[in-house]
């Protein structure tokens, strides 16, 4: 089997697979002891910054679980922080920005990346791994502009995103401009991931729930249009991934990925009437439910699978792994999905 | 116009209305210079075991904007509070649970709720408001069972609900005996608030958006609906309301309210579908428009109320009021909503 052939890269394109792909949003991260072991304390944007630690972090989840795929060991603010806008992630808390954007002055601090003077690391650590995983597909990703415009409005992670939405709609130029800058922070950082030799991206729009449809659909969709359009000519798979996006979905499926994913508030065959034909979709398993008991679990994982309808869907948690998952569970549901033939007849 | 006439009241039961209706959730709250005046520090609970204070918090709101009902000072977790579970609610936080509930046994600590013993406080609050209110309608209300069961069990707020969604799913039997005891308790509240006089009344299942439709409706809408059912023969408007519930409309409609709140995320036209007919809607301006420029702010509640449709509408937020909110621009909110004639056809 080459990379291509493989049941991720497979199933993105919606292609019939032997069994269903499988791997986890935060698959590398502090529920596995190896990770906190190899990790230590301190930012992450520290580790993301040395090739061989955020190479073996990504790897750890590849050789413990089985999954059918890696994802970078990186964060959506490595970016902006990387072009000196002032941005770290503090553990237990999330990104925090120094001095939150105000004004259009402000979008200064946003030049444009350039990946081999910004992020050389990054790409060290994607062409290290690509020699590394064989015929596993690695999995690149960036922020998508919203959600990386949220934290950079807010000063850090928030519930309501009260500045982000004021700014949005009483200053429109000055949040298009915004956006428009990150966007092209963020296709400038997935061509650099796909150049080193990444299989496949996703665009984290991670707080994208927040919105309602009109807000979504006029002041944020454009500028995840452009990120995922610029990247088509790569011809890999293109993710599109948000939380309580139920909404928004049909809008999503217009921005121009292969897979949306979803959580688990939208099972995944009313996701897939909502996103029209042609569409894979990934998820979408509460990650609440990993620290059940196994019965309950298992008898959740097969739900998924039975209404992800076996062809075209990338099985996935609806959100990231929870620090406090135990890693055996994690690794009996790898082998539940990949022992459970897939449902349904072939999709067109 | 007798009480009974009010826009509101009228409202809420589907019928035509010569302005559409509009109050806000938590309008009396930390936004008002004169809440925080006569409130201090300290606890709500203690505020609200104060029938004296508790009215005249009610009651600012009223004077200040001339909303078209008044809510209840009081919380959702007055009820577990009163029978000793040992629950506070802590500035700036929110509901902290000194034990969490983590087995049958804490059950014992949920004792059924005797209003005119436990509660007496609320009572007298409810008859000292009844009086001054006039024609404008009080609301009582209570928390949802689950929202309630929510906090219990995590021991606070919570983004992610793993205790509750394990206990539910690994220990039905437990979690359905919660459901029941909290359901009893919210029952009994919202009897003896009617029954003192309140016009109205709500039940507020927050974070019901966080369940899948299917946990929703396995686990959570028979005690919802049995709380709904057992005010029935009050001939009080009831009214369901959660955050993020776009996926479960269809399901609240079923649980027995008159009228269902929505948030911003689903346009009230939307929700209507959703809903089936002979529900009314509330809501559902975003709350963090409310700290946009008038121009915005404006123009969003006109489109509320457009998709609202006129009758079967009480203009609402989609969620409560934030506390950095100029009382000024709920002011000329009001004067719109009251000022716009209500769009569309009357509704059967």
């Amino acid at each position: 089997m080459s990379r291509a052939d493989s049941p991720f890269l497979r199933a993105c394109r919606g292609q019939p697979t032997e069994r269903v792909p499988v791997w986890f949003m935060r698959q590398a991260g502090r529920s596995l002891p190896e990770y906190r072991a190899a990790r230590g304390e301190g930012s992450i944007l520290d580790a993301v910054r040395r090739p061989e630690l955020a190479a073996e972090l990504t790897m750890q989840p590849v050789r413990r679980y089985g999954v059918d795929a890696a994802i970078l060991f990186s964060d959506i603010v490595v970016p902006v922080a990387a072009v000196g806008f002032g941005v770290d992630v503090v553990p237990g808390r999330g990104p925090v920005v120094e001095a939150p954007l105000r004004s259009r002055a402000d979008l200064a601090r946003l030049r444009p990346l350039e990946p081999e003077e910004d992020v050389p690391y990054v790409i060290d650590t994607v062409r290290a791994l690509v020699a590394d995983l064989g015929d596993v597909p690695l999995i690149g990703f960036a922020g998508a502009p919203f959600t990386v415009a949220s934290y950079l409005v807010e000063g850090g992670p928030s519930r309501q995103y009260t500045r982000t939405k004021v700014l949005m709609r009483a200053e429109p130029a000055l949040w298009e401009a915004l956006l428009d800058a990150l966007a092209d922070m963020a296709l400038a950082f997935l061509r650099a991931q796909v150049g080193a030799g990444a299989a496949a991206v996703q665009l984290f729009d991670s707080w994208a729930g927040a919105l309602s449809p009109d807000d979504y659909a006029r002041t944020v969709l454009p500028a995840s249009r452009k990120v995922l359009e610029g990247v088509a000519d790569l011809g890999v798979p293109r993710i599109h991934f948000g939380v309580g996006t139920g909404e928004l979905l049909g809008l999503m499926a217009g921005a121009g990925a292969e897979v949306v994913g979803v959580d688990w508030r939208v099972p995944l065959d009313e996701a897939r009437r909502r996103l029209g034909p042609g569409v894979a979709v990934q998820g979408n398993l509460d990650p609440a439910l990993c620290l059940a008991p196994w019965e309950v679990l298992s008898a959740e994982a097969q739900r998924v699978l039975e209404r992800g309808g076996g062809t075209g869907h990338v099985f996935n948690l609806g959100h990231g792994v929870l620090p406090e998952t135990d890693p055996d569970a994690l690794s009996r549901l790898v082998e539940l999905v990949h022992a459970t033939p897939p449902a349904g007849a072939p999709r067109p």
